[in-house]
């Protein structure tokens, strides 16, 4: 890593939102992430950068699938994992969660990977603990999901090269979704040309400022020209809530299809935080098409997630 | 490793089957799993043979002693290792097993290790994925469990040298094991010269080939001089079903007994590929006894696993 | 840690109980848990003295906490980590402990750390196994949890040098618990000059000598001009039983409150084995008091439990 040498003038302390970020930052932490990928394709991928630090994974809500994320970029870093199942453990005998983290720091835990069913918690918990250690949000309620809206601009910079003169859609229940938000502060950051929300009113946001984000209740319109597509998961308890009618009425409308994506650039990718639902947000046909980068996503949120843990606990990368 | 230069002409991409296997491939894995064992004695035990790949156990049935073994070899071998309780994750957000399969692939899982409910699912997932990956067949259904079948035949061959002029008798539920069908395919394609099958009627298969197995239902005249005894574990669920009568009654003729064991050879030895319930197929005395080499089974298990995962990844080995 | 060259006289091959350890043995691991410390102030805190041996932590009894002390304790020593939730394994197929613990040992394990519900359960499967593995009792029902006694009595060290002269208090329910029985024995073996056992009546021993431990009944006169104040942890159960009548009603007899602290010597500190009750043994403004050494207790608890095992393996260190 010797090579990378720009020094980050901002206090790089917690990843807790992209809001507020600087360009500059994320633009840092992409070109890391870069370095990173190459090592992946070496035949030995371990790096010894956080060989003996401890990373805490603190979910206290159920995601195998993000929790080892992070648990594979922390192991390619040498670091020591902790996989804490909070739920089972010592909230059930009444800790207070400040407790249980100031007790893992005094284990010696470096860097808090924490999921929370509560917007804001991952800052509250930042706020009231000791100064050298990192926390870092792996979603928490509706509010933010940093590394997933990192990992999204950067899948978007691998293909398109530059965010200048791009038309990107953001597709479906943006109104409940973490991941929309960091997408959205991610994009604006980098400076994408337009950034459009696409799905039914009921899922879009009350407070969105229209003269950096444009509406569409309507697929064709929404996905016309755009670069990139970013679909998102449609979580099925919303249906059994009746807020939309059904799978099948909401595949009708607002599912990506083959016959939908001729009204987008031909060269447009097709991106989706995962687990897809086939059938439901997104047609099998164009889930397996060599416009989706789905897979592609997942590997590169790898390499994101080491250049951030590796930002945080080296400020002289 | 260096000294051992026998090149495998059989593609060895995945360990799905003992069936369909040579000779030739087995009495390989056998070889390097040797090696591996006076490593087992030595004070340190790990290679770094895998060092910087990633093996994923995806356990879609709960088993920690398997799971166990696996483990223990993949980070024997210096592989980071992933422990996947799938029941709880993914599967329950509605997302098809080759999407969860490929998303580990894109995070860059390098072998699988699976076990799965339902006869064929390993090869399934082995034909609809990326060519490069490795998977292994951790138990399907009543179909394979092939490391078991493989460390088996390889304990008879650690203490009865050769399989030519052995007789060996599988004894228990033979219709309903993926343990009986994996030794027979193994002791049948090693060559070893008598292979019974002994226990009830109702647990006999069906589709059994008389030129190469012996049934019998009586136990004196089953393991009548007879060099190894191959016990099977009697699932109490059967006994729910009342498909057998009851532990005691079972016990009473089937169960291996020290007055029993006087009509095997005098060197006879007795396996159990564990659990093992005592009182139930096997009496203690039995299975503590010095003819008993159930945990010597469990030691070399680690070396097999350790062997098979080495020669999944280097086919130069 | 080659400066280090006291030979122990006394077999330590497992550490099952502080009752019956000598001076001269637990001053040792105290000696050798200050080298860890040391190196816990280094940057890369992991040292390489029980590279390839293998820490199984085998629970019985759910408890995240402690079981993460010991499974960074293992990590920081290079070994690698098993964690065997049993509750949901083989002990459900009716295998038994031993049986299980053969298993495991068959696997290569060198180290168990137990938990289980049952007094003498640890020292039951040390007397069945073979011997060249260790056991490390980690909670035994209500009889004993040597590791947390002796990072008691170490943080007892680092804070007032010597046992000499020390008047130390034990508070809280010490009938049913394997903590403060663990406490009694090590600071008895230590020579600490007064140790009082204080509580209500209900949760004071029956089988205390008299010439080694004095009883109050009474906060007041309990810590009236001591050193150390230790709180145990008061389990809710037993208030859900009326054995106490409410969280409120101990909280004001027994609670260890800013007012309470003037009848302590001005130097005293407080200690907790943790996770604290705010508000029912212990008040907020205490456990966050300059005087509190809570949390350093959970940062002694990794280097003692590394001592340990490092001694375990290690005759010669």
């Amino acid at each position: 890593m010797s090579n990378i040498k720009i020094k980050t003038e901002i206090n790089f302390q917690h990843l807790l939102s992209i809001e507020g970020m600087s360009k500059e930052l994320i633009t840092k932490i992409f070109d890391i992430a870069e370095t990173f990928l190459k090592i992946g394709k070496h035949d030995v991928k371990k790096v010894p950068l956080l060989r003996g630090k401890t990373v805490c994974n603190l979910f206290f809500e159920n995601s195998t699938r993000t929790r080892t994320t992070f648990e594979i970029a922390a192991k390619r870093l040498s670091a020591d994992v902790l996989n804490l199942d909070i739920s089972s453990s010592s909230q059930s005998k009444g800790e207070s969660i400040i407790d249980t983290v100031n007790n893992l720091i005094a284990m010696s835990g470096n860097i808090f990977v924490i999921r929370h069913p509560e917007s804001g918690m991952p800052k509250f918990i930042a706020s009231n603990i000791n100064k050298d250690v990192h926390i870092i949000n792996a979603g928490d309620g509706n509010h933010s999901h940093p590394t997933q809206g990192l990992l999204d601009a950067f899948t978007i910079r691998k293909y398109k090269k530059s965010f200048n003169g791009l038309k990107i859609a953001i597709v479906g229940d943006i109104k409940h979704s973490r991941v929309a938000r960091s997408e959205m502060h991610a994009l604006s950051i980098l400076g994408a040309s337009e950034i459009r929300l696409v799905g039914p009113k009921i899922f879009m946001p009350d407070d969105v400022d229209p003269t950096k984000f444009q509406e569409f209740n309507e697929m064709k319109a929404g996905i016309s020209d755009v670069d990139v597509i970013m679909m998102l998961r449609i979580q099925k308890e919303r249906m059994q809530q009746e807020i939309i009618p059904s799978e099948k009425k909401y595949f009708e409308s607002f599912g990506l299809t083959t016959e939908l994506m001729k009204y987008a650039k031909k060269d447009a990718i097709v991106m989706h935080p995962g687990p897809i639902n086939r059938g439901v947000e997104i047609q099998s046909q164009v889930a397996d098409s060599s416009q989706s980068v789905i897979l592609a996503q997942v590997t590169f949120g790898i390499a994101i997630r080491m250049a951030v843990m590796t930002m945080l606990i080296d400020k002289n990368i």
